[in-house]
């Protein structure tokens, strides 16, 4: 399967998922395309509003580049919504970063699948804070 | 060309024009053939959301469906966006109505490319809408 296309699953197990619990989630057209900072899924309730990078790896990290984080950033700050990095690691659930709490190197943002994130959220977690404030 | 390109090209034409004066917009990936309620266009900045079912035509009429205008209206009550018909008429500009203020049929709701609508809003007005409440 191409890096594309299972970029294209991941968000769309994702999407399912927001689906799923009756919370509305959309993939972007695009979105690792075209020349505005768009994210790869955008997800919202009345009062709160996510914009998500999402990749799914069989490695055990996942990088994010400072481009992809950049253009997260920036369409979240125009748009009004929390950016999030998002994460799914072989055999494990969902996890989600704000850039912010995200460790980076020189290079990238990096996710590591055997660390745990004292602030990383789960994907019941994004729901509970969506819904709370709906 | 396919009438789906022809939708698609439509959409691309609406995303251009928002970018154009730094309004982030999206164009939702699949938005004719998934199972979800969703449209075809989702425009924001931080306190305004606007969800856009559009369609071009060289036609002097569009029609929308029931069912497209339903999925529509439900979609942006629970995301919290404000719900629109955006028709691009051949040679003419982009005029956007509310549902509640379409005329339809028995069979469909429809806006004519010869009618003007007190109610219809032109590109700029929708942009002056965002702005305001930025």
């Amino acid at each position: 399967m191409s890096r594309k296309s299972k970029g294209i699953n991941a968000e769309r197990d994702l999407i399912h998922k927001f689906w799923a619990v009756n919370i509305p989630s959309i993939r972007v057209a695009g979105s690792g395309s075209i020349k505005y900072p768009v994210p790869d899924v955008l997800v919202g309730t009345p009062k709160n509003k996510l914009a998500i990078e999402c990749k799914s790896t069989k490695s055990l990290y996942q990088y994010f580049t400072f481009e992809e984080v950049k253009q997260l950033i920036e369409f979240s700050h125009l748009f009004g919504a929390t950016p999030y990095l998002g994460v799914k690691f072989n055999n494990k659930q969902w996890i989600f970063l704000k850039p912010e709490n995200t460790p980076k190197s020189n290079l990238h943002f990096i996710i590591k699948s055997d660390k745990t994130y004292k602030k990383a959220l789960i994907f019941d977690d994004l729901v509970k804070t969506l819904k709370e404030s709906f």
